[in-house]
């Protein structure tokens, strides 16, 4: 632990390296992206809940941390929407800079914006996982009726219905919910952290 | 360390107490709060050293790394330094959740401003830090030649010279760099975080 060592500074301020060796792991922002109901933010707590028995330190950013407090006095226009995912990137930025895994699970549609996401970090900070699952499973699955309400025409614009969902190209890990289990879902994404040399 | 205990999950979630526990310590926003040149970013570097060398995983928001990325859309208006708070504010809130103690050294003039970040955040997690000093001593250090230029007319609404400061109430801590060295002040502080039980 570095805490042991006896460190000279120089003027210096603790940097991200110093923090990975705090933490003996390093970091990066985890961006699930997805339809609604495809398990981006059930595959996300259960990551984070295996990451935390595994010693790892994260931070889960979500609808309910996020719309309620930094960006509460955002709507839904498209401006607000770009907005909206900026400031969540930039967090997630700050956050990998203090040493944690940023796990964010918004459905973030847009190849753009994520990739705006990705400009930000450093190489090999940004991955992203493609959480795969049809718009038939997810209608199905529906777990906030949300759908319904589409399919109604109460709510215009939902990604998948009447809006556009662009899947990633390239991203760095993909699980397909169709076929994958929750606990397959996440040993996916735990063993790229390890191949990758994220964890020890 | 928590990864060696069989943690029994039930369907919560990882929560800013597990992560306490996992980092044997607890976590707070260290709001520093003073004129230019008081000395909150000099004293806030060397407290961040100090806890990183004692084990303690913090993380230091600053213009530096605020106005650059999440706040670089805000201006010097004061709907925009009313909002550049709220968004360090709601920050600190997040990683203070994470397990972290924030390090926020921002000039911070208006009581109600750092209020409504102390309303944020849980009871006992704001510990504001009103670095004093006059401003004759802060004018005398002028790091960045600020107070020259707003005595020259150049800059306008420059705080302590034609814009108010409003000194903390009743700051949980204050340090006095007219008369304590660094190293006081930052010995003030951990002294604190120890007698509050806040560090193990």
């Amino acid at each position: 632990m570095a805490q042991s060592k006896n460190i000279v500074w120089h003027d210096s301020k603790v940097t991200k390296e110093h923090r990975h060796e705090l933490n003996n792991h390093k970091s990066a922002v985890i961006w699930f992206t997805g339809l609604s109901g495809s398990g981006k933010s059930t595959i996300s707590v259960e990551l984070e809940k295996e990451l935390y028995n595994q010693g790892v330190r994260t931070y889960r950013l979500d609808g309910d941390n996020i719309r309620h407090g930094l960006n509460k006095n955002l709507g839904f226009s498209p401006e607000d929407r770009k907005e909206n995912i900026r400031r969540i990137g930039e967090v997630s930025k700050l956050m990998v800079e203090a040493g944690l895994f940023t796990l964010s699970a918004f459905i973030s549609p847009y190849r753009e914006d994520r990739n705006e996401v990705r400009e930000l970090m450093e190489d090999g900070e940004f991955i992203e996982v493609f959480v795969d699952a049809s718009v038939a499973t997810c209608e199905s699955r529906d777990p906030k009726g949300l759908y319904k309400k589409a399919r109604a025409g109460e709510i215009k614009g939902f990604t998948g219905i009447d809006a556009p969902y662009e899947a990633p190209i390239n991203p760095e890990v993909t699980v397909d919910t169709d076929q994958q289990s929750l606990e397959e879902s996440v040993e996916t994404i735990v063993k790229y952290l390890k191949a990758k040399g994220y964890l020890a």
